[in-house]
């Protein structure tokens, strides 16, 4: 039988969890992304597929590469920000199937189904970028997601010549208290849900 | 500063955490699914949209509305489990930002953009759909996530008349151990990601 996590630990993960727009200048070694990997990794997907793929992206020379696909608004904090992780997915993911869900013949599903590739690997590709924030901020990290850039530079950058189409960004790193927005209104619950 | 969550945490979150197919008779209050929201509803989307809806199909009457759109393997599991949730999202989501964003005319990136709403919609709604899963984890309960069903018979038979789209299913209950699959292997770091 589980039980509700303790209250610190539902405030830093959703409570009082902010998007940051600054960070410290403590950096965020390999080691630190090995570990969210290996917790993110662990969250469902449809057919264990994992369609997601993920650039750290960290040094100079690769901040120098995503600048001139950010819009305006996210250019700054992007290229100061301790990491950018661009969050993308690989359309051919299903080639993996025989390994990830190995007691099915999963990659028929998909072979030659544009429609239900494209669908799988966005809204998969998605839910595992959502897992990477709560896996950061449940290691201490903050985010800034974006996606307010140009995808087709991304891709064109990072990803020329293969499958993989980039998604979204995430800025990382540790929180700046100074830079953070008044928060905004959420709806309420009888306007976003109803029990039937 | 924020530290990493203690490691009960880490495993119920993400370690530990399945997909169940099968659930306890413990029922899922009301209370517990607004409490839920309350959580869920904090997590990050562009621009603060918050395009998701859930519809927390729970009453005989509305399982049974259900049932035709569910795919074979997933009709009996989601029949028997205590709550279906039904993530959603609205594409008329951007007359919301006047409350939602008030600091910017965000209404006017979207009014026209169809191409921009669909995948706004999707993007973040399926975020929050990960949000609802990892918040649901926190609070002790169990998810059974699913996209194998007929889209188009649940925004008929829930959204009818309605500018609200589905997106995917999560069967939520305590989860039945004695069901659980043995889990499937994970894409090692060095495929899934890269440090640049």
């Amino acid at each position: 039988m589980k039980h509700p996590l303790a209250n610190p630990a539902l405030e830093q993960l959703f409570l009082n969890a902010r998007t940051y727009s600054g960070f410290t200048d403590q950096p965020v070694e390999d080691a630190t992304l090995t570990a969210l990997y290996d917790l993110l990794k662990w969250g469902p997907t449809s057919a264990n597929a994992s369609p997601a793929r993920f650039v750290f992206v960290k040094s100079a020379a690769a901040k120098a590469k995503l600048e001139p696909a950010l819009s305006e608004g996210n250019r700054a904090k992007t290229l100061k920000a301790p990491v950018t992780v661009i969050v993308a997915h690989d359309l051919a993911f299903y080639d993996q199937l025989p390994t990830l869900f190995p007691h099915s013949d999963a990659r028929s599903w998909f072979a030659g189904n544009e429609a239900l590739i494209q669908t799988t690997a966005f809204r998969n590709g998605t839910l595992q970028g959502a897992y990477l924030m709560l896996a950061a901020r449940a290691l201490g990290l903050d985010c800034g997601p974006m996606s307010g850039f140009d995808n087709a530079k991304v891709d064109a950058a990072f990803f020329a010549g293969t499958t993989v189409k980039s998604n979204f960004l995430i800025n990382l790193g540790y929180g700046a208290e100074d830079g953070v927005y008044a928060r905004n209104p959420r709806l309420p619950f009888d306007a976003a849900c109803r029990i039937e």
